[in-house]
């Protein structure tokens, strides 16, 4: 039997998770100078909190688990009530017809699949961060006092078809403020975004825009109902040129006139001041526009302020998450790699409305880890200290040598360094192409000569050099080149 | 809708995850200076890979997921071969047969309702850490070095009935040592558990046990095929008394003759080296049992060298996970609390035979991050600074004030103080009641005179104290008195 893990799923190495925790150690850290705290929530959702909230699309590419025990219980007992004088033939000398299920389904027939599915699995993988936070904050709004600042890095599973970059369970890294519609969160926002990404190294441009402003531009072309298809378009601008995107825009049935008034708004130019001017004066005649014009010159003023490092740019063509965001939209891109979009995020008006608590208003930000790695292996910027495992390992001579060094381990254990000896007594070539593997940095032997003399030989791997050391020498050399 | 979420599954409130990672932070730091490098595998698994690995009963207990679009295709591809000219009546008119799917089924039987499962869902949720584990080593054999150390912080997930201290959902925090059979990794172990618990401030005692003496004393008493049966009954000592644990082990089908045999291991009694040398007169014709022996003196001897904080002890009566320990076995016990296991592991000599790799030996060892919760809330060990959140709120108000604060916050907030402005210019009795339901240590206040000065009111949450500091003063505080 060749062991395999599901399709798009992966597993992590050392090396791998070491860099993958630099990442998390690092967004975690800037997190918390931030005020966010952390919850966790269980990685099964009853589907009735899931299902509806993505989309028909997002319905079907939610993992559903199969009820524990006997998971045909309420395929019965539904087709007992609605059509009890069915029953099986080779049951119904044997059993009572509630312990048999006979089924017949047309399984093209997506309506009834679903429906079975539905009674056979009462639970969910979750899909994102954002529907079980809702869930959250509705379950213990008791215990909560807004506004709420909280942050969640946890794996989400989408039955996704897996391809380069796409995975079937990935980690969110989201941190949301709920319980107030201020404007100093989404400021608060942008400047943690800039703190993650110079802590990591990673020159980005933060691209915001605001739910209102496409609003009103759809409003003002007299085609408020067509937002989605106008951004759409709008968004290709940069792949295929104006002329296409004004034939999609003629394709997606705008009329020639609507498309005539979008002209000055595709081909909006300038500094973002020059953009806004422009936009007060295109959407001067709808209140959500100005409105979401105003928002966006607050933001972007107080942001310049305090966010000197990142570009900050007021990009029209970013339309992400159109189905809940309201007012702020974010997007970060890498200035030095081709990557889309690692981070991302907006204000929400209506977070738990549909979980039966109106009126919290929220803005969070969501970092995208699987391709943030991406980035920094491109660009070659995990720190060397942040990959390190083990820094010294002793190597295993017999019993005699082992029993004299366990003691010394231990002491460097104590002042926390990464220290190890090798279990066996085997050839000292063995021992030396494992510390090589590892990428050990330090070895220490200890022979006859050492448990005499009481110092022992440490090897710098990397230089090949070996030093004579006692055991107090070698801690405070471990703990000081550190 | 009233949201819930799925029985047996927990969320988890900052104030708890404070103390979670207290307890994650703390056994990740020991795991790393003992040289442990950690992996993570994904939460789901091919059934393949999960069934027949923890018995029948485990069997029931895993999770299974649907399989993702039309999860009937198995179920019918199978009926096509083995039946296929059952038709079912509605659809012979609409549409080719293997679209559909006709079942008749005997929910109360068990093994058409477990082919059938097999037949919806081809994944499961993980069990534990170790199945994967073995199922990674067989995979990346190739990119390993033995002996590897890895460590894994994950949850797994059970159908087992919940009930207090027992969830679905819950984390396990596994370390192993494979590809060596040296007992030096067994010292290793038990001096890490120590390490862990002193770190935690939790007093323990380490109880080992080996397969070995367990399995040379039923041979010697000529049951060598009663190993369970005679330690589940010793194990009752304790709790049952000798008459009881005779009685039950007659009860069990042991001859009077073996029972009698039984009694000076029953009764062993004195210090670990006074029970050793009993148990080699008892098993001196048991090769196995003086193996075993032999292991247990060598790591008790090593260890209570290494370990003067715990208490070892040499414990028959110990007998978990004899359907996979081949050799020493632990499990450690808080002193201080009435809690029962809160750590545990052991050797297996075949961890990856299963996968279609012999030959590799491991020992590991497990830590209940639920259970030592619990010990530690019971003792009050939570240290205070575990569990702070936000160390400064600056109270807003207005937007002269906020935008006075912002570049103070920023300071504060990369000198690594975590630090927030209350987002609206709320009632100063709401900030205020904010800043003590977040248990906020500082409120910083910044009023007009404050501005003026350019000394700003720094509020003492628990004292009540008023000082005047500048952004330096300020920040130089926040970071001396961390």
């Amino acid at each position: 039997m060749k062991p395999s893990i599901p399709k798009g799923t992966r597993d992590f190495s050392p090396a791998e998770m070491a860099k993958r925790n630099y990442i998390f150690d690092t967004i975690r850290r800037v997190f918390y100078t931030y005020g966010f705290q952390p919850i966790e929530t269980p990685a099964m959702e009853n589907l009735s909190t899931l299902m509806g909230k993505y989309g028909e699309e997002g319905d079907k590419l939610l993992f559903k688990v199969l009820n524990s025990g006997n998971f045909l219980e309420k395929v019965n007992r539904e087709k007992d009530t609605k059509n009890s004088e069915q029953i099986t033939p080779e049951s119904s000398d044997r059993k009572p017809s509630s312990d048999n299920c006979s089924l017949f389904i047309d399984s093209s027939d997506s309506p009834s699949l679903n429906r079975l599915a539905a009674q056979l699995c009462e639970k969910g993988l979750r899909y994102d961060l954002t529907v079980p936070f809702a869930r959250y904050v509705v379950m213990h709004r008791d215990e909560i006092t807004l506004p709420f600042r909280r942050f969640q890095m946890q794996p989400v599973w989408r039955a996704d078809r897996p391809q380069r970059g796409r995975y079937r369970e990935f980690y969110q890294c989201d941190a949301d403020i709920v319980g107030t519609d201020s404007l100093l969160c989404e400021v608060d926002l942008v400047q943690m975004i800039n703190t993650v990404f110079c802590a990591l190294g990673i020159r980005v441009a933060i691209h915001v825009n605001n739910r209102k402003i496409l609003s009103g531009i759809a409003e003002v072309i007299g085609q408020a109902d067509r937002l989605v298809d106008i951004t759409v378009a709008i968004d290709k601008l940069d792949k295929i040129g104006l002329d296409n995107v004004n034939a999609e825009l003629a394709e997606r049935g705008l009329p020639a006139e609507a498309i005539e008034r979008l002209q000055p708004i595709i081909l909006l130019s300038g500094t973002d001041d020059e953009k806004l001017a422009t936009l007060r004066q295109v959407l001067a005649d709808s209140p959500t526009g100005l409105q979401g014009i105003a928002e966006t010159e607050f933001i972007l003023k107080k942001s310049s302020l305090l966010v000197p490092d990142s570009e900050i740019i007021l990009d029209l063509t970013l339309a992400r998450g159109l189905n809940y965001y309201t007012g702020a939209i974010f997007e970060v891109k890498a200035l030095d790699a081709e990557m889309g979009s690692i981070s991302g995020g907006g204000r929400y008006d209506n977070l738990t409305g549909i979980f039966g608590l109106p009126g919290v208003s929220g803005v969070g930000v969501s970092f995208g880890a699987d391709r943030i790695y991406d980035v920094l292996t491109q660009l070659d910027l995990f720190p060397k200290e942040a990959t390190e495992g083990t820094r010294v390992l002793f190597v295993n001579f017999g019993d005699t040598e082992a029993a004299w060094s366990l003691p010394v381990i231990t002491h460097l254990r104590k002042a926390g360094v990464a220290t190890e000896l090798y279990p066996d007594a085997s050839k000292m070539k063995k021992q030396m192409s494992y510390a090589n593997a590892r990428g050990i940095p330090f070895v220490v032997i200890v022979g006859e000569e050492e448990m005499t003399s009481g110092r022992m030989t440490v090897k710098d791997m990397q230089t090949g050099e070996q030093t004579k050391l006692t055991p107090d020498e070698l801690v405070s050399m471990m703990t000081t080149t550190d």
